[in-house]
């Protein structure tokens, strides 16, 4: 208290309630006299050594290991505030951890990397591993954070996840399933707008595609990604072959969001009003920008019918919490070694699916303080990881 | 249940204990509804983290980091069983970690190394150092340790230790105060015999040195160090000349330990009965080798008046447990930014001095459950720390 109170920031309810941070390591063993120290450390714990040196799968069984998820970034793009480096994340990842736990039970261990250099981020990951059940990349700046994953996947026989891709788009993709029901609107001619081409904005469009969505008109901060554009990168060349050249799109935001039926937003930017009352009526509109959404919800409700952010203050928060420990949940149960493409889409279908009947324009995705969510979400993504040959139990 | 009677050490009480392994991730901070989500997650940590950005020191309040210490290792020396690699030495980093909590109040992060390079043991740890407040280097192969130690020290503003050197130097010291004690004798005459010139071995001479016990033979597998042999490396030669070369000791185990007054035996290996039988009237025999003491405690017995090991299920356990939690302790409390020689002897001091008048040959060290040892450890480790300028509050 002392130290809390000589603080500039003492008072504040967020900052008290992050004294000392909001994590800490604990035993599930009991030690309370010599006997079970020669159990749990010398002489005893020599021979789960042996046995694990012996046989390696035996880590599974004898060690926190395949429950633990490294949650690791290097500070470069937290939340919406950009690159603050890694001591100024760690409030951040420590948060994951708590939402792990609570949410999916995993051990999450918050990993503040002191480098940005791409080959240096792979390497320490790839030497962590053997402490590690999966890998929970965060906020790390696009487009090294395409790179650092998909290398990492290829490297590593643990779940490698890049939670501000996956995540947002998994949870997005529930929302809009339902936000499209709830409006009666065929996915097949829907017109879809998604402002920001980093990690998450790549993600969303994705997973859009793979759910049956085609017509997505994807912008960068010079406008939409189409291939006629020099000055992309191979993610956003790729990206653009796949969305805005399929249906012509083109132009600047104003010019694409004029007649659209749903936006979404992950960039961090501020879209005009004007802009917003261009769409078609009974838009949909996801600000998820974090701490601050693209669309204030309140302009957003005079011309939209469904709409979401990112924040846990509104309703309809499109929160990767609904995802990532469900997700990690599934595959650590099955042992699975990857995290795929069909095991990303069976949560959202969960997701989507747990809505049910009390589907309502403020009630597109569950509370996160739904407990069917975590066990719902796993449950689907351990049967996709068994359908996907991933699973190793 | 059903994955542990699947498995061949199923009833096993050492292996049944270290089902799903022993230590978990537990949030601090409640987590009900939204609101505590709002306080705990975005939008309010990003308040935190913005803090943070602007006066790195903010780190030490708000976040774990200062609370924390990576218990790092690459498996090439663990306990007696040698180069069981990263994934096998598992269990005793979790064992740390347990002790760590139980003893210190610290909280401990295994991580096995898959790499057993000294350059990128130290470069990893140096991008690993903005997640941690300490870092405990553990089980790994001297002479590597000795200079992944001090060019991390070089290299870090936070504690690093190597426990195997300076935890059992310190507990080794300790109970040889108090030994020395019952059985009168001079420091300054008192003849050592050190067996082992790894990790422990060096530190041991080391400390007993910096203790004013002058007259240490030192020996690794092929005799006594002294500097007239050819085939020392840089820091066995150093010690050579501060040992064995002050009163000429020389020759084999069988040669110093004739007439010795104390043993302690740091190798793995084993001493013959004959060899111990040699040693002087009221000999002191420390065999602290893990699980095999060099000298069992019944064929010590036998010629000594005090006998310790380095196990739990013996009296006068020589185990690290009673030094390295009181130590981070003391050095987390001032925020010190190193571990200096004058820590490490303020904690072998408070140590013995704990034994008091219940000195006896069975009790030459504390319990490890009693609990007066973190607090009278971490308090002397403090004060060391202000004393020798390494205190940061």
């Amino acid at each position: 208290m002392a130290d809390q109170l000589a603080h500039p920031f003492a008072g504040d309810p967020v900052f008290d309630l992050h004294v000392g941070g909001k994590t800490e390591i604990r035993s599930t063993v009991p030690l309370v006299g010599r006997d079970d120290l020669s159990l749990a450390y010398t002489p005893g714990v020599a021979r789960v050594c042996e046995a694990i040196a012996e046989d390696p799968s035996m880590t599974r069984h004898y060690t926190w290991v395949p429950n633990t998820v490294a949650v690791v970034t290097d500070g470069t793009a937290v939340l919406g505030l950009g690159d603050i480096g890694p001591a100024a994340a760690m409030p951040v990842m420590e948060g994951k951890a708590v939402l792990f736990k609570q949410f999916g039970g995993v051990d999450a261990i918050p990993i503040c990397l002191d480098t940005t250099d791409v080959e240096e981020i792979i390497e320490t990951v790839v030497r962590l591993a053997p402490s590690f059940g999966g890998v929970n990349l965060e906020d790390i700046s696009a487009p090294r954070c395409f790179e650092i994953e998909s290398r990492l996947k290829a490297l590593l026989d643990i779940p490698v996840f890049h939670d501000d891709q996956h995540g947002t788009a998994v949870v997005a993709l529930a929302a809009l399933k339902n936000a499209l029901r709830l409006t009666d609107r065929d996915p097949a001619t829907t017109r879809v707008v998604v402002q920001g081409a980093g990690a998450a904005g790549v993600a969303v469009a994705r997973i859009l595609l793979e759910a049956g969505i085609p017509d997505i008109a994807v912008l960068d901060r010079q406008g939409v990604l189409n291939s006629e554009r020099s000055d992309l990168t191979p993610v956003k060349r790729a990206l653009a072959v796949d969305t805005a050249d399929v249906h012509d799109r083109r132009g600047s935001l104003a010019d694409v969001m004029a007649g659209a039926d749903v936006y979404i937003g992950v960039s961090g930017g501020t879209v005009p009003e004007e802009i917003v009352a261009s769409m078609a009526p009974d838009a949909i509109v996801f600000g998820l920008a974090n701490p601050h959404p693209e669309v204030h919800p309140e302009v957003a409700h005079r011309y939209a019918r469904v709409v979401a952010t990112g924040r846990s203050d509104f309703p309809n928060q499109i929160n990767n919490v609904l995802a990532f420990p469900g997700i990690f949940r599934g595959a650590i149960d099955v042992h699975a070694t990857a995290i795929t493409e069909g095991m990303k889409v069976a949560a959202a279908d969960a997701l989507a699916a747990l809505v049910g009947g009390e589907l309502a324009e403020d009630h597109v995705v569950p509370s996160p303080f739904d407990e069917r969510v975590g066990p719902a979400v796993s449950a689907a993504v351990a049967e996709a990881a068994r359908r996907d040959g991933v699973a190793r139990a």
